[in-house]
């Protein structure tokens, strides 16, 4: 087999991080062969995670000066790091030399209050990607969104759909499926909830009601820290 | 909302895990709510994955004596844990007590070496399930697993299945598609070759010119842990 070119990629890592959003493409684009990975951070200590352990950043933002993938998980910690200039300066700098610029779930929002979704389409968590629009983006409902560079993720666990479908672009579609097959990916869920047209409306307000217990007044907030950032 | 009953969860976490065998249930059962949730092992210094980035444990075996839930990933490190003495007379400590004693992927292997799974039937890894048999457990080619409080997952992403399952039972169906719904699965890979039978030769070749070059000689190495064990 000829030499695999080599692929540096960097994840963003912040506290309350959603795990699932990051180590489901971490576990797919480890395995194209011939790769550098990276959780990058303002520091090296532990960062909690809301799946109940924390991560350990590998580099800081100084560290890292470039990177072929960039890429933005979500989770409920993206509300706070949204307005942080020192993150977002850090996007920008990866993001300009960099040949994908990606995100999984409310990742995108923070690729937004960065610009760097400006006129461009997007995927979110379902229960977020409205907000997408306060920074200039395109809404997309799909698991898999490609626009130009920009290649963007659903909630959660479209990380991995979306993962492959980068995979594939990078390498090609066989590559892509020998990693699905490592992964045994052919998903059989034991129910079909996996999106808000598939649930009761008694279990769409449980999730509405943790989330405004979680992320009081979430909404508004991002509108303000769009304001604020001049969207 | 009445109070939920707290649930305990120690996942069994080593050099070479696995990452997503583990993230993928830690992220679905770390949403049931009042959950207690570590990583264990030997000391807390960092653990390397194979996706690229450490874990680090948050336990240490003498510090977790009992667990609602024991769950062990895969993983090509499990070829190093399977014959180790300390990490088989935990698990089955852990065992006796626990309510559901589980596995992803070749973590089941493990819970074999420990004499866990002897007349029980097992999921495992596609490309490892047939060595299941070893110690006297019976291979299962499906993603969820059950028999009687043995839980195990398929191969990498039917942790996630598998936890839904687990999280259907520990709660209720309503609550497992609630955490769904909070997830976004509703997988739509973007190939259809999470399954041996779903892809070409080629690929299949090449997966198995992989892991015998990542593990060379590893079903003989499992007959002979298993011999040296007294199966």
């Amino acid at each position: 087999m000829p030499q695999l070119s080599p692929v540096s990629v960097a994840f963003l890592v912040f506290p309350n991080v959603t795990q699932l959003d990051l180590t489901g493409p971490a576990q797919v684009l480890s395995r194209l062969g011939n790769v550098t990975l990276n959780l990058v951070w303002k520091d090296k200590m532990p960062v909690p995670t809301d799946a109940g352990f924390p991560l350990l950043p590998t580099a800081t933002f100084d560290e890292i000066q470039q990177a072929d993938i960039l890429c933005v998980p979500g989770g409920l910690g993206t509300m706070e790091i949204m307005p942080d200039k020192t993150v977002l300066a850090w996007l920008r700098k990866i993001a300009a030399d960099a040949q994908w610029v990606t995100s999984v779930c409310t990742g995108s929002l923070v690729l937004g209050a960065a610009g760097l979704l400006k006129g461009y389409k997007s995927a979110c968590h379902w229960a977020s990607i409205d907000q997408l629009e306060y920074f200039g983006a395109t809404p997309v409902r799909e698991r898999i969104v490609e626009d130009r560079n920009r290649f963007t993720g659903g909630g959660v666990t479209s990380g991995i759909d979306f993962a492959l479908a980068l995979a594939a672009r990078i390498r090609d579609e066989d590559f892509a499926r020998f990693i699905q097959l490592s992964i045994e990916y052919d998903p059989h869920p034991p129910f079909d909830a996996g999106s808000p047209d598939k649930v009761s409306p008694e279990i769409l307000a449980r999730y509405h009601k943790m989330i405004a217990a979680a992320a009081p007044d979430r909404v508004a907030k991002v509108k303000a820290i769009a304001d604020s950032l001049g969207f």
